[in-house]
Parts: C-alpha cells; structure tokens; sequence
C-alpha cells in the first residue's frame, strides 16, 4: 500500500473524493514530476539538445504542477473542490502538452522521453477520472 | 529592478508576452507564495486555529499554484502558451478563493489575512492582465 | 519497478552513486515529501491543533526539504557531488527532527503521525545510506 | 515594504531570529530561485547548450533548495532553529556553487550568467548573517 493510501486511511476527516481515485492520483502526480525531472536532466545528456528545449521546458513545466497538483489533493481536512478542479485542470492539460511532446520524442528511440510519456499519460488519466468521480 | 525584469532583459530569447505584464506577474506570484506560506503560519499561532483551518489550507493550496505558476512563466526559451494559459487560469482561481477566505478573517481583525490577501489579489489581477495581454 | 528506477536505467548517463541506493533515496524523498503533506493536514482536523503546531511546522519544512532533495537527486547529467551532500545533509536532519515529533504524536494514538514517522524514518535512513554509499 | 516585511510585522509571533536580517534572507531566496530558473531557461537558447550542462543542473538545484529554505524562514510561529540551520546551510552551499559556475559564463559574456551571480551571492550572504545573527 503507497504512503498515500495509508495517509488518507489514518487522517480523521473523510476524503472528499473516491479515496482509490484521490491516492491514485496523488500517486500518479508524484511519479510524473519525478519523471519530468529526470527526463529534462536526460534531454540535457543527449547530443542535440537544441532539438530538446521544448522537451526541456514542458518537462520542468509539467513537473512543477505535477507536485503542486499533488499537495493540494494531499490536503483533505478542509478540502476545497473549486481548488481542486482548478488545478487538475491545468494538471491535465501540462501532462497531455508533455506526453504529446515526449511522444514524438520516443518514436525516435529516446528512452526516457517514452518513460516519461508513460508518467504523463497516466498522470493525465488518474486526473481527468478523479474529476469525473 | 527586479531580478524577474534584469532577467528578461539579459535573455537572447523574446518573451513570448508583455515584458512589464510577464516580469509584473512573475514577481506577484513569488510575493503570493510567499505571503500564503506566511500566513498560514501566521493563522497557526492565533487562539482559534480550528476557525482557520480552511484558511490555512487555501493558503497552502495557493503557495504551491502560484509557485509552479511563477516558475513556468519564467521559462520564456521554448515557451508553450497553451501551458501558460492553463496554469494561468488555475492561478487565478486559487488566488481568488484564497484571497476571499482571508478578507473574512481580515475583517476580524486579522492583519496577516489582510496582507495576504492583497498579495492574492495582485496576483489574480497580474494573472488576469497577463492573459489579456 | 518505480518510475525513478525506470528513468536511471533509461538515461544516457552513468548515476553518479550506486543506482538502487539512488532510486531508493529519490522514492523515500517522494514519499516523504506526500506524507508530510498529509500529516500536516490531518493535524489540522484533531481537536487540539495548538498542541500539534510544531508538528505541523516541522511536516510542512520537512516535506519541501525532502521535494528538493528528490529533485536534486533526480538530476544526473551533470552530478554535482557537493550539492548532492549539502541537501542530502539538510534532509537526512529534516528526517530526523520531523520523525522525533511525529513519534512523540504516534505514541498518544495519532494514526497519521506513525505514518508519517516512518516515512521519515526511511528517509532519513535512504539518504545516510546514499552518503556512504 | 515586501510582503515578507509585512507578514513579519503581521504576525503574533515573534521572529525566531532578527527580523531585518530574516526578512531581506526570505526575499533572497525567492529572487535567488526566480533567478536561478530564468537563467537555466536562459542557457537553453544559448548556441552551445551542451557547456551549459552544469550551469542548467546547478541552476535548477539551486532553485529547489533556495525554494524550501525560503518556505522554512517563512515559517515562525513553531519555529525550529536546527531545521533553519540545516537548510541555511544546504542554501549557502548551493548558491556558492551556482554563482562559481555562473561568475565563468559571465566572464564569457552571459549576462543573464552574471545577474543569476549576483542574486547567488547575494542569497549567499544573506544566509550567512541569518546563521550569525
């Protein structure tokens, strides 16, 4: 079981949202900044990194709301849903503009940009049925 | 002037908005952050922590969107509107509900809630000119 | 296999530490970084919150120390081994500060506190593990 | 007057720790991570991106650590000084490191290399007479 679940089975107030939905997410957050982290760090490794600036740039972006959309659902005690929709918007939307990105990126056969793409795929997905939830 | 200004001005690349709007925004973003960050520390020692305890989440809430915000409009090299535009838009929704739950608290008298919550409104306003622009 | 592991076998460059010991590091940083988040605001919904102030403070400074020793960690292109010790210094005390208040909580039945304690405990542990390693 | 002035002055808590010298560090590390973040995106459209590696990878840890250490110093009502320590101290690293690598580029004509120096040293110092006062 992640940190997430057991954190939200131990807190005193009830989730707000679908609780396997909201750790999923919260999960799924967390790993995608981790990977657009690394992935920027990767991008800078390889031979034409001019190519990769977009990459680069969308990754650091995508990370930083990553872990911004990944604190916000952490906290449910006085849990906000206009903040929440608000965020997973933009989470949503950060994570399809890198995943496109990565996409073409791994197609020409770097690894991590389809590593990457996976994370933000996902990402995306665990936001977008939190929101329907 | 700003390190945000100085900044942009020592940039080879253009900035994709407005240079005053976009180093305008920047910094009301940093200030947020860091005025959110503070006042829910602020609401931490007061005698009715309970009463606060929304305000203490949307400010944390806000810190972390206006943070990523403030980071991603500072990456001008390989800048995607699109990704602006949507952590933008959740800028300014977290600034204005963070920012109403602290006038009501400014009210009562509390004066960290009312500098926080200018703080809030400069930024959903630079926010908001931002995306005019 | 995490994400962080996925990245470090994907990534052009050697990791400049031993891989699993690195992987490991960058994962408890996350986790941590999540279950302090929580921790923080499961804290706010006990009834006596005044009591738990340190306890928030302390969740709230160890999870941004251990979100930048997560990213710093994740970025291996260009290892810089002194400012890998220097965060990995001020997380490994963050751990450890954090981990003591939580277990003083855990002990008078604060289900979030046990989790969170060992989240930092393991943290803690990962990140003097990487320094010797 | 900054935000970080006025919330200072707004709180009922008294400041851990000289209030002027806390302050001016607090909006050091903000400046210092706004900075640090510019001119990492600034490097990316720089010709030779590949010599910048490190600038970028020290610049974006630098950004991360100067990030939490000013969420840290904001943070006054539960004050902890051994956490403020550690985080000084990982802070007063990672800028020393960033500006070394940023005073080479600037030498060579990176103005935005030489503005990201300055807020180094700047948050550098301010840092320092945070630990000796």
């Amino acid at each position: 079981m992640s940190y997430a679940e057991r954190m939200l089975q131990n807190t005193s107030s009830k989730p707000s949202m679908d609780a396997q939905a909201l750790a999923e997410c919260i999960k799924a957050c967390l790993d995608c900044e981790q990977a657009c982290t690394a992935c920027a760090d990767a991008c800078l490794g390889e031979q034409d990194t001019k190519m990769l600036a977009r990459c680069i740039t969308l990754d650091l972006d995508c990370a930083d709301v990553c872990a911004a959309t990944g604190r916000v659902l952490s906290r449910q005690t006085a849990f906000d849903m206009a903040m929440a929709r608000a965020v997973l918007q933009a989470c949503t939307q950060a994570c399809k503009l890198c995943g496109d990105e990565c996409a073409t990126h791994a197609q020409h056969g770097m690894q991590h940009c389809q590593v990457c793409m996976e994370a933000c795929r996902r990402c995306e997905q665990a936001c977008n049925q939190l929101m329907a939830a």
